[in-house]
């Protein structure tokens, strides 16, 4: 049974875990910490957790499970601060979004105790305390990134807890986990990053206009290329192989559609955005994402 | 003065310019004619126009304003349908998403007519009659593109008319507006019609998986990449050149990331991303997209 869990990092994503268990776990018992005094004050005055502390290593004690929320380049540093104060049955956790580089850093900062990666697959453009939510993880997915000779019954502990917080739970390799997320989330990421930077650095086109005429299409864009920053860097930084890769699959692509366009070849791009049109209603029917008309924006 | 509108074309765009005239405009009489019957019947039902016809010819007759809403390649054989019964002095427009190709096509179809091209940067992912509602271009900009010898009381009553259903007019050469809608909707377009293609043709992650896992960006793109297909096949084709020109531009952009995150640069990804987060600010600041996070998805 988990008792106490200790959040390291308050930002979205662990001030969202600490507001889900306020509401929905409230018998385990909280600790949380943040490098950065700023947050740890707002966390404070936020609740994300009962007992916000001046060190990780007093977060820690007597946690049976520790959830790292830090930027995936961090795990390691966050990881061996409190290696030596772990209980030694703890569970040990994160929600960084790639799990290869996340597994390898932690085994190697805390090569005795039982880490089982994670991932819930949820999030807004927004970031720190103040953007955490206790109904983030409703419905979302969450992916568990175990090795292969991981304790099943602290693995089946750990997926109860997502299950509590409201998301539902899906085990993974974790190389694979890299492969699909590059996809459905690194990349889309990548991208909306490249426009958002190529449109504000144009000699004939004004960042005013491109603001201004942002409703057909690019204000969408700008949503995702407002995410964190560090975090992102290290997302890209630390699943390079598969970034790449699905990049190069990416540039194939649009290479293709950019002969196609020079061409005037009309049938391959209409057979193109009629298979895509296709998966959206896939997306909408599968409770991935709302039906409503431009994601329900006001009109 | 106008007093009679005819639109020729009764999807998304045309239908909403009906119901807005409804709501906002209510002394100016409509009539409509969509090629398609079974979308006539649907208008006929919805109210989209007053007068439903079975002809173009019939639905321009007597009007001052007629405004075509047809997919952009299909704009001169609708123009040269109606050739022969429209009023001398009346107004023609449009509200395709490319406007050198229109302007041309429309002069050449009606070389005795005053022609002002349009642009309202407005609509949804959805299409046909049923997706049109009255308030589509409230508090959007609508781009006006007339030739350098338009008649400007002409031009002046067609700003008046949009302005009326809710509107921000500008008056652009359309030259330019050609490039500014490339960067700020016809990319952004390409690119999640792309990725979305890319995304569901892999054979080392499954489509359901690709679904499954969406709400960590993907999903955003489905949304654009649900787009009407004839529509955008039309906008790529027409305005050809300068797609290419800023599909170059974002190439370029790409490959340095692609560098950069090969090379293990962080902090050229981490300026990018900070820079990108800015944009979106002023995007909200303007009134562009609404502040909420996540586009005020249910969470």
């Amino acid at each position: 049974m988990i008792r106490k869990v200790a959040i390291i990092g308050l930002g979205l994503l662990g001030g969202s875990i600490g507001l889900a268990i306020r509401e929905h776990a409230p018998n385990i018992a909280t600790a949380g910490f943040d490098a950065d005094p700023e947050v740890r004050r707002k966390a404070q005055t936020l609740g994300l957790a009962q007992h916000i502390t001046h060190s990780s290593v007093e977060a820690v004690r007597d946690a049976d499970l520790v959830i790292l929320c830090v930027p995936v380049g961090a795990m390691e540093a966050a990881a061996l601060d409190i290696a030596d104060a772990l209980r030694p049955d703890a569970i040990i956790s994160d929600v960084g979004s790639s799990k290869q580089s996340v597994a390898e850093a932690l085994s190697k900062a805390l090569p005795n105790h039982t880490i089982i990666p994670a991932h819930p697959v949820a999030g807004t453009e927004q970031s720190g305390p103040e953007a955490g939510f206790a109904s983030l993880f409703a419905n979302r997915w969450c992916i568990l990134t175990p090795h292969g000779d991981a304790d099943a019954a602290k693995v089946a502990l750990l997926s109860d807890f997502w299950t509590q917080l409201g998301a539902r739970v899906e085990l993974m390799d974790a190389e694979h986990h890299d492969l699909v997320l590059a996809v459905t989330s690194h990349i889309p990421h990548l991208i909306a990053f490249t426009i958002v930077g190529t449109a504000s650095d144009l000699e004939e086109v004004t960042r005013s206009e491109v603001i201004k005429y942002s409703a057909g299409g690019f204000r969408d864009f700008t949503r995702i290329a407002a995410s964190d920053p560090v975090m992102w860097r290290d997302v890209f930084l630390n699943n390079k192989s598969a970034v790449l890769e699905m990049l190069g699959r990416f540039t194939e692509d649009l290479t293709a559609l950019q002969r196609a366009i020079r061409s005037g070849d009309g049938d391959t791009l209409h057979d193109l955005f009629s298979r895509t049109r296709a998966i959206r209603r896939e997306v909408v029917d599968q409770g991935q994402d709302d039906a409503a008309p431009d994601f329900g924006r006001d009109h």
